[in-house]
C-alpha cells in the first residue's frame, strides 16, 4: 500500500498536532493525540475513533507497525508518512516510536456507566496530577471496576500524560464526568453505597463488606474530601498508617482500597 | 538573628546549589539539595545533616521559617539571606517555598538495617522513575516497613525528584543500597523469607502468610524481576490482573502488596 508523504515543517498537519498538546484546542476541536503502537492499538480496540496517522519507518521498534496502518488506511483514517525530524517534531515523547495519530474525543456521562449487580465502583474528586489520574485509570482496570466517575475535573482526562500514564486504560474503563451532586444522585439512584475514604474515622477499610454494590470515593491529596461527599457518603473508611511520615499518594490510596474489594469479591 | 545576605547571581554557594542538580556533582561532594519547610524540618528530624540553608522571606508559606532558622544557625548551619530572583534561580520546584539547604547524603548499607523480629522487608530490584522510587518509599513508610533493601539501582535515592515524591519517607524508612546477590545473601542470614512479585504464578498474594519475617521482592515494570530473584525467592506470588490491560504501576503494585502484609499483621 503506498502512503501520502510530507516532508515540510510548515504542513498545517503537523502544526495541527503541536497545537493539540494544548487543553484549549484539545476541548474547541474535541481531538486529542495518542503515539506509539500499543496506545493506539488499545484506543481503536476500546472504540476510539481515529482521524489521522502520520509515522516514521525509521522510529519503528517493532513488525507490527505496517499492518496496522493498513488496516487503518482501509477504515477510513489518513494514514500520511512524515520525515524522521517531522514526527520527532510532532512527538510529545522523548523517544518517539514512529505513529502519532490524531482521535476524537468522546464524551463520557453518567448515561453511559453501565449499572451492574453489586458492582464496584470509583469516584475520584479533583485529581491534580495527570499521572496520577492515569494511575487510578490503571488500577481501576486491573482491580476491574465497573465504573469511574470523574468530579469536578482539574486534570482533561485526555491529557497526554493521562493518555500515556493509564497505558490504555483511559479507554478500557466505562467513565463518567459529573459534578459532584449529580455523581451522588446517581450513586443513590441505583442502590450503591458510597464508601469515603478520610483519615477522620476509625473504621478501618478491610472491616467493611464491599461485596455489595459500592462505590469507593477518593479526594484530592492536599486537602481530601469536599464537604458533600464527607457529608453524605454512607461510611467513612480509612487506611491505617503505621509509618512516621503519614501520607500515601493519592493513586496508590486509591489501589489499597479497589484491592481490598476485589479480594473480598474473591478476585471476580 | 541576623542572618547574612547574598545579593550577586555569581555567588559560588548559589551555583553550587545549581550544580547539586545533578547526580554526578552530588555523588562526588556526597551532598544533596532539600528544599521547603516540610523536606527540611523532616530531614531533620529523622538525622539528615544540613550544612548550608538559604532563605528568601517573600516566598514563606507560613509562620514556621523563621523558627526553623534560626534552630539551624544554633545547631551551626550556615544560614544566609538570598534576593527573591536568586531564590527562584537556585530553586529545583516550580512554585520555591522560600527555602533550600545542602545536606550531606547518607550512605545505606545492609549493615545499618535493623533486623526486627517478624520483620516486614521490602526489596525493590532496579526501580527506573525517580517518581516511583519516591512513591514506593511513602507506601513503606505507610505500611511500617522495617528495611528497604534497593538493588541494582537505577535511580540515585538523593535525585530531588525522589526527595519530594517520597513526602520525607527518604529519611524515615531504614534503607540499604545493595548488590542483588548481597541482599539474598543478608535476607537469608537473618531467616527472612523471599516473596517474589511475579505474573508467573497461580499463587495469589492474599493466600499467603505473611505474618512471619518475610522480604517483599519487586522488580521493574517492564521487565520484572530478574533470575537470580526468580530463581532463588522462597515464593513466587501475584497480583490478579481482572481488567482489559493487565497492567500495574510498579509502586501501586508494591503498596497492594505490603498493605496485604499490614492488613495480616493486624496493622501492628
Amino acid at each position: 500500500m503506498e502512503f501520502v508523504k510530507i516532508t515540510s515543517a510548515q504542513n498545517e498537519a503537523i502544526k495541527h498536532v503541536i497545537k493539540l498538546r494544548d487543553r484549549r484546542p484539545r476541548e474547541k476541536e474535541q481531538l486529542t493525540v495518542l503515539e506509539g503502537y500499543r496506545e493506539l492499538t488499545r484506543a481503536r480496540e476500546y472504540g476510539m475513533e481515529l482521524v489521522e496517522c502520520f509515522f516514521s519507518p525509521s522510529h519503528f521498534l517493532g513488525e507490527n507497525e505496517y499492518p496496522l496502518l493498513e488496516t487503518l488506511a482501509l477504515e477510513g483514517v489518513r494514514v500520511v508518512e512524515v520525515a524522521p525530524h517531522l514526527l520527532e517534531k510532532m512527538a510529545y515523547r522523548e523517544r518517539p516510536e514512529g505513529l502519532i495519530a490524531i482521535a476524537k474525543m468522546k464524551r463520557h456521562t453518567l448515561a453511559d456507566l453501565p449499572v451492574v449487580e453489586n458492582g464496584l465502583y470509583l469516584v475520584a474528586e479533583a485529581v491534580e496530577k495527570p499521572g496520577n489520574l492515569g494511575s487510578i485509570l490503571r488500577s481501576a482496570d486491573a482491580a476491574g471496576v465497573d465504573g469511574l466517575i470523574i468530579c469536578n475535573k482539574c486534570t482533561d482526562l485526555y491529557n497526554p500524560n493521562v493518555i500515556r500514564a493509564s497505558t490504555g486504560a483511559l479507554f478500557s474503563v466505562p467513565l463518567a464526568e459529573a459534578e459532584n451532586e449529580e455523581a451522588l444522585a446517581w450513586l443513590r439512584e441505583h442502590g450503591i453505597r458510597t464508601l469515603a475514604a478520610t483519615p477522620h474515622t476509625d473504621t478501618i477499610y478491610t472491616d467493611v463488606d464491599m461485596t455489595q454494590a459500592v462505590a469507593i470515593v477518593v479526594g484530592t491529596e492536599q486537602t481530601g474530601l469536599t464537604e458533600l461527599w464527607m457529608k453524605h457518603s454512607d461510611l467513612p473508611v480509612r487506611i491505617p498508617m503505621l509509618g512516621k511520615i503519614d501520607s500515601l499518594n493519592v493513586a496508590t490510596a486509591t489501589t489499597i482500597l479497589l484491592y481490598e474489594a476485589a479480594r473480598q469479591r474473591n478476585w471476580k
